[in-house]
């Protein structure tokens, strides 16, 4: 198939933009990639899905959130960190069953498609279900069950438990095309260090992506300086866990001597701006990682504490919360902005040979926002249309793979109106258990 | 007639939410609202327009832009002031015809409509044209044309045309049902002390709207110290500008004195935190002015710094900078948040006794938004919705003074289709101008 539009903007290395261009997509990679005339003649028996006033993009990738937690959208706001998780996240997650966390996670990929998402890094419980669900609407995913010293979870009665069944996890999930396991102990100031160090031998001895919540906030700084004599990131280091295979997220509290040990471990990170604004936790110093030489991603955390999966949102925010911290307008400009939700958090998946930019021989991830929405207009450079203006909802169609998941309002692989209907009961069903 | 849905947020005094609920409009206002089955059995004979599994909700209003920036969306970005005003801005401005004024207003008409408002205060130059196309499109709005020391302007030679032309556009737009006029000195540092004085005088014998950019960065309040030894505050105090007809825009560096003056003269304020972010300009202490009594409304500030006129993502950026800026999550709460863009902005305006709420007596002037998006459900609580999830794209109509003029994708009043063609040119018009 044939995709054309007015523009492509590629994110290949010069982070070429085409105009009236075309991506010849065969079975689930790019095969092709320039002017639309070009290659309607080098190709001219190939179907023609023509987008007209569009923009085709990479698709954006979620590299940090906890997508079944869609369920709790907007059932705790405004309140502080301690109030938010003890008093109502904790007692409503109690009552999860495989059976919702399938049904949120639907929705939560719903949204993610809709939205332009091609791929996310999902951090939560009852990891099965949203395997289940994920593999059902054919999104590409990095999945890892959350662990800390908390038992019984939602997972396990004790730690060894929890071993086996993220053994049994492994092998539901071991050569999926489209789907990886990870290994997410969920902080330093909720998991001993003899589990993070367990953790960090079976991804190895697995070959699988850790990734972990970490420098969040000033609070889980402090506690490490009285707990372990160091902050945070010198501990993690001490015991081992950081390597090239391991996904820093949140990075909100962190100093120059942190950044020089994660760029030196070659660890990922990954931005959460909204989350951190909504929970007052700080401001992620952003250009300072990236003059490191440290692939930072974009993530939107949970649905709980966003409230939205929706990666062009956090693209805005994330341009505007370094302006602001750093009292010049000059950071993060539109190109670093892209950067981060496509080629940065495609590193934070570890998947990076396969995602993140449109070019030969990658997979056909990819949606196109259409330009013909007021907001859109005039186009002087589009890169600013897709960053600053967008709200996310232009996006006419998503294709995962070569597949397409999602166009104008509808969706291939799965009965959104019934996930739509259940999820309307969720309300209720939070209440009456 | 009647419009039903799942939910009406009034926004009345005591902010009641009702549930599967109805709306009746006769004319431009509002007839009754209460119990869809209730008003159904009231009023058996009237047409039932059913928005189903939606909200409706005042239409908010955009207590601040530079409704024709749209010409200049996404133009220059990611650059400090003084180069973004004097090297991109300014220049293309200076090519401004009433022709380009007129198109880029109903684009951005278009915008405010797609995004469910309802409303906007303007600021800017050649306001004829901005008339012509709100007047054409059906909006509600507040007009001023920017007076500043500078001349020769757009709008006249000297100061003494421009209060002549001024005069003139005054006759134009009185007595207009939905558009009313104003005076907007551009700020202090712009507009030496006689004119300001002449633009309050105007205001108070035609009884208009007075609205200036106030407070905006730290360089203005240095130099208003510098010029008039006063703070930018004190300084209109003493010339006698502020009164209870007076809108003071951004307010970012403002103190407890500044805050008690303009208490005391009843002044309105307008936040526009996404503006005041992306140009480093700081952040606005909103609870304060609250706490204070004063008046706050929200505003998107023009197409040009923010780079949409869309409220919702307004709103959202508007509840996450507080909680970041004052380490508390508790800080605008949803319903602060709303009640800016309603009943706060419609004090800006001038105009709180006919909009920003949906009660009996008061103007037809709303919105609704679909809830079968997937980033819409759950409904644990419906503001948060609203607030923390919407992108705006969600709503399906949008309606002021009773008349349908955006409804599933269509605008009843223009020809959207062309206003996109020519709005598409314009990227080549100010290259070869």
């Amino acid at each position: 198939m044939l995709y054309t539009a007015r523009y492509i903007i590629t994110q290949n290395e010069t982070r070429e933009i085409l105009e009236n261009a075309a991506l010849l997509v065969r079975g689930t990679v790019i095969e092709a990639i320039g002017p639309a005339a070009e290659l309607k003649s080098q190709f001219p028996d190939e179907a023609v899905e023509d987008l007209g006033n569009a923009v085709i993009m990479p698709g954006l990738i979620n590299a940090h959130t906890h997508i079944p937690m869609s369920f709790l959208r907007g059932y705790s706001d405004d309140k502080s960190l301690m109030d938010w998780l003890y008093k109502d996240i904790f007692p409503a997650e109690a009552k999860l069953t495989p059976e919702v966390v399938e049904l949120a996670t639907l929705l939560s990929c719903a949204e993610l498609l809709r939205f332009g998402c091609t791929a996310f890094y999902d951090m939560y419980m009852l990891e099965r279900s949203v395997f289940k669900a994920a593999d059902k609407v054919g999104i590409r995913a990095v999945l890892g069950e959350s662990v800390s010293s908390f038992f019984p979870s939602l997972d396990a009665k004790n730690v060894d438990e929890f071993f086996e069944s993220f053994d049994a996890n492994d092998e539901l999930m071991k050569n999926h095309q489209l789907i990886r396991h990870a290994l997410n102990p969920h902080a330093i100031y909720t998991t001993e260090t003899a589990i993070l160090q367990r953790c960090r031998k079976v991804a190895n001895e697995k070959k699988l992506r850790l990734g972990i919540h970490m420098c969040e906030t000033t609070v889980e700084t402090a506690g490490s300086l009285e707990k372990n004599k160091q902050r945070p990131i010198a501990y993690c280091d001490s015991i081992g866990l950081l390597d090239e295979n391991t996904t820093l997220i949140h990075m909100v509290d962190i100093n120059e001597e942190d950044i020089a040990t994660v760029a030196a471990r070659g660890c990922a990170t990954v931005h959460n701006p909204a989350s951190n604004m909504k929970l007052s936790s700080g401001v992620s110093p952003i250009q300072q990682q990236l003059d490191a030489g440290i692939a930072v991603g974009l993530g939107t955390d949970g649905p709980a504490s966003n409230n939205a999966q929706n990666m062009f949102r956090e693209m805005y925010i994330a341009a505007l919360l370094q302006k602001l911290d750093k009292k010049d307008p000059l950071q993060m400009p539109v190109q670093t902005v892209l950067d981060m939700a496509t080629r940065g958090s495609a590193v934070a998946l570890g998947w990076a040979d396969t995602i993140g930019s449109l070019e030969k021989g990658k997979s056909a991830d990819f949606c196109a926002l259409s330009l013909s929405e007021p907001n859109m207009q005039p186009v002087h450079k589009v890169l600013s249309n897709v960053v600053y203006s967008a709200t996310g909802m232009e996006n006419k169609i998503t294709v995962v793979a070569g597949k397409v998941l999602y166009k104008d309002g509808f969706y291939t692989s799965f009965d959104y109106a019934t996930v739509l209907e259940e999820a309307g009961k969720l309300s209720d069903w939070l209440k009456n258990n």
